[in-house]
């Protein structure tokens, strides 16, 4: 019974690092080829990393990119290699391609380029790539294969339609499809259904990897033609999964194969005959099939290695992040300290004049469970000095958030002077409760390179906290900072529901209205006052100039701040 | 004789601001119709203003918009109004287009939707719209008018070539064009292009004022069938434009008139008969052709419009800039007066250890010249009392940029402290190539709510100056500023060149890595060092966390920072 094995590489790369994109291909390449794979798939645009955005208009940056598939190509000797890159029309146009590579024998067989191209949430792929007009089908040792990208396979006529009806058998869909939560049960529920339809094996490889505001969460997985998942790679780690398919079990479902052109719109469907010999005398393997994780195991796990990565590609050897005593800063440093080791964290207490005693204990308390240094940083003088340098000029004036805000800045100015005397990389502590509605100081707490929890609601943040103790199986965050009450504690006896409607309540709020875009009279119908919800909206609305310049952090629900939603600074719409 | 009377509004709305919009465009229609116009033309989006972004994604938006359109409907009477606005297909999908609604006699005749989508750049229309696929033509007192959208003049086989092979003889463009330098001479070659070509009288209708990073520079205008300018408005004001066409003459150049489907892509020519008659007795009009100002004129009055139209649209009274005695600071206070008036700039000098004598006369001269307040805040207390804080932490370190970075933070907190306190908005005063090489720092100088000048290199700064003191006959910038070599003054005797090239060098370098995407090879041609380009390029590559943080500013280049490029911060390319 011969077996066409499959090689996934679920490849962590880095945006325009094309030697050690090379390098780990080709190292990915020569394991498969040990184990006596026919094909291995890399990720969609494996050579460049995802998304390189702007970096694809510069010509020297294409061309860099075809040198590097150069490399992987001679490297490629008894293994049938499918490797994503930027293809190049040879004129003097700059016409680019979102493309998959089929290199055979050291050659270049042929190139696929990705038809559907998202422009949408995160994506701008219109901006850059033209869309391909051809379905070509590879018959490799009697084995029809369709290749197609990501995007592709979210289309129910789309290329596997076409692919299979002229005859493919399996189908290899390349992905760099970034992470939220739930996305991996979306992606096996339609590419099952796409092989049901179709009576196609599907093989669905994943990127893996931080890139500022996205984690590629991998997940890797093939179905069988019931739709039935055989193999499923771990999320947020770098694999190299197998798996075989009987050939004889494909061939008695084999369908006709064609070679014709459609013309609707002058798109060619081809085949593509490829010399090559499946491989006998295959090794064992052992084929993987995890389980998928809670949904606060994946957030958790997504941030972790969002952190990691963001730290790690720029180059950061530790982070510093000021901790308050409060949940925020508890959780940022448990990830930092999952993400790099507790001897790269580097804590910083700062206290005013309003800060508690509870958050002195809980601040120290947090850094000895987690085996972290903490450095205390009274700001109380420099905050006085600032108060009577203003003296003259703000005499006869109210105490109002100007105080509140000099302080939190002050803090901002300690952070950037550790990071920029010892190179530490801050991380910001904001979440996406405080975000949404400004309650948060630009320069101040919003001081820092990457703010790790900046789209977790804070609803979520105690669950992640919860979760992260339980797995420990004793107090990671201080059992205290889970219940007491949040304050910033930059006026006497302040709460946040001061200023807040109470977290459940804001975080449903907002989830209508940031991530499901729900207008007024929807959201009304919710069981909170009128009030509160204009009052929200408002809120949310009136703080798009803070978010502008808040730093990068990373995606985890459908819709994140930054490129996922882009909002005019300028804007006189109320919808309420 | 009879004529055709058509007016061109070139209007300035607000993003989401329905009644002020809707107000705006009813005034303009009753001034046209007062003047016997038969035509009236409105922006792209005029109804919304434009770009209204992640607002479109919103349906209660969409909804609002459309009854916006409908009280613009029941007030146009007389005269045929064409009108920029939202159009969604009638369905449960969210299917959208950027559309112009044909209106006479209170009914809405027609609605045309944009073929040619924009995705480069600063836009990202694929990201909202539907394509149009119709290409109507319409019949008013026999003459035969087509009516297109922005982009799609700009191809050449586009709509004016359908429209007018099929019968039309007029065409209307309406516009929301951003400007970048020298952009209104293109727009002005291509139409007149488009109008010989095919034998058409075309009207362009374009948006003015700023809406974030773009401004709209107006300077609408028409151009005969030989492709003469027969009139232009003046650039960066609104205006209400008219002209006149001789109907005999147009049915001298009468083509070919058909309804036929073009077959190809399933997209219709359609010809819509419009009942109304041409208007008689028509008052005399002076026709307006202004003529162009020079470059030094262009950018300055467009960087006059950005800011007040963003310190206005966003609810401002007045700002406060930190003036250093420095060329940036005393462009931005002259910028910030002949938006604002002198009364509302507030200025703001904050003296450092390092500050020199000609730094506080240059800065209460110009304050003088522009008559502006300056308030004097000494920042020397406040940083003692800082490296006092940090002594016991920083021992055994060199001082190095830390300290420079703190006390330009600690300008940044001041600045933000009476922007609190007062209500007023902070303009930032770094400049491009500042901005390119990451010379500037986070959350000090680059604090604050708009950075008017971020968009203009060092040289064009002072260009600028020497334009603006020219045009008032008196120094305006003191002179001194105009010759002194520039420095940040944050440590002893320090120069930008210590750390950077001459300006002259710098900006051809970084007009040809940034604006131009060329390759280092290419720069390599250029007339200085290896080692100094390399140490630019490098520069630019690793200050992108920093723009990214960036408040937005005016784009005035064919390339901006901000959306207009989009760069991962993660990025290990190497193009040197």
């Amino acid at each position: 019974m011969t077996k066409l094995r499959i090689a996934l590489a679920q490849m962590n790369p880095t945006v325009g690092d094309f030697p050690e994109n090379v390098k780990k291909i080709i190292s990915y390449i020569k394991k498969a080829d040990a184990l006596k794979a026919d094909i291995i798939a890399f990720p969609e645009l494996a050579i460049t990393g995802y998304p390189p955005e702007d970096l694809l208009l510069k010509p020297q940056f294409i061309k860099d990119n075809i040198d590097a598939l150069e490399k992987v190509r001679t490297a490629s000797k008894s293994i049938i290699a499918i490797i994503g890159f930027v293809d190049k029309k040879n004129s003097s146009e700059h016409e680019i391609y979102n493309a998959t590579a089929v290199i055979s024998n050291c050659k270049l067989i042929d190139v696929y380029h990705k038809k559907y191209l998202p422009n949408y949430g995160v994506f701008d792929e219109y901006r850059y790539f033209q869309r391909g007009t051809r379905y070509p089908i590879y018959n490799i040792g009697g084995v029809n294969i369709g290749v197609n990208i990501c995007e592709d396979i979210w289309h129910e006529g789309g290329p596997v339609k076409v692919q299979s009806t002229f005859g493919a058998n399996v189908i290899i869909n390349v992905n760099a499809s970034p992470y939220h939560v739930g996305k991996a049960f979306l992606r096996e529920d339609m590419v099952s259904k796409r092989a049901v339809d179709n009576k196609v094996v599907i093989a669905y490889v994943n990127m893996v990897g931080g890139q500022d505001e996205l984690v590629f969460d991998g997940g890797s997985f093939a179905v069988n033609r019931s739709g039935e998942i055989i193999i499923r790679a771990r999320q947020f780690k770098e694999e190299l999964m197998f798996f075989d398919i009987d050939i004889e079990d494909l061939k008695s479902a084999h369908k006709f194969s064609a070679k014709k052109v459609l013309e609707k719109y002058g798109e060619a469907v081809e085949e593509i005959k490829i010399d090559f010999l499946i491989r006998g005398n295959k090794p064992e393997i052992k084929v993987q099939r995890f389980v998928k994780p809670s949904a606060m195991e994946e957030i958790y796990n997504a941030l972790v290695l969002g952190t990691k990565d963001y730290i790690k590609k720029n180059g950061f050897k530790g982070v510093i992040i000021g901790l308050s005593g409060g949940i925020d800063s508890s959780l940022v440093a448990t990830i930092a300290v999952d993400a790099i080791g507790k001897e790269n964290v580097q804590g910083l207490f700062m206290p005013s004049l309003y800060t508690s005693k509870e958050s002195y204990e809980d601040t120290y308390r947090l850094a000895k469970n987690l085996g972290i240094k903490v450095t205390n940083i009274p700001i109380s003088d420099i905050f006085k000095m600032y108060l009577k340098t203003l003296a003259r000029d703000f005499k006869g004036t109210e105490t109002d958030v100007t105080e509140e805000n000099i302080q939190a800045r002050i803090r901002g100015n300690i952070l950037m002077a550790f990071s920029n005397k010892f190179g530490w990389l801050v991380l910001t502590t904001g979440n996406k409760s405080e975000l949404s509605v400004g309650y948060a100081t630009l320069y101040g707490d919003m001081a820092g390179g990457f703010a790790v929890i900046k789209d977790v609601p804070k609803t979520i943040v105690y669950e992640l906290c919860n979760w992260r103790n339980k797995k420990e199986g004793r107090d990671v965050v201080p059992e205290r900072v889970l219940w007491k009450e949040p304050t910033a504690e930059l006026k006497p006896d302040q709460r946040d529901t001061d200023t807040l409607p109470p977290y459940p309540v804001l975080d449903s709020i907002l989830k209508a209205y940031v991530e499901e875009d729900k207008g007024f009279d929807e959201i009304k119908r919710m069981e909170c006052e009128v009030e509160c919800i204009q009052k929200v909206v408002r809120m949310v609305d009136h703080s798009e100039y803070k978010r502008r310049q808040a730093p990068p952090g990373i995606k985890i629900t459908p819709r994140a701040f930054g490129k996922d939603r882009r909002f005019p600074i300028t804007n006189r719409y109320k919808s309420y």
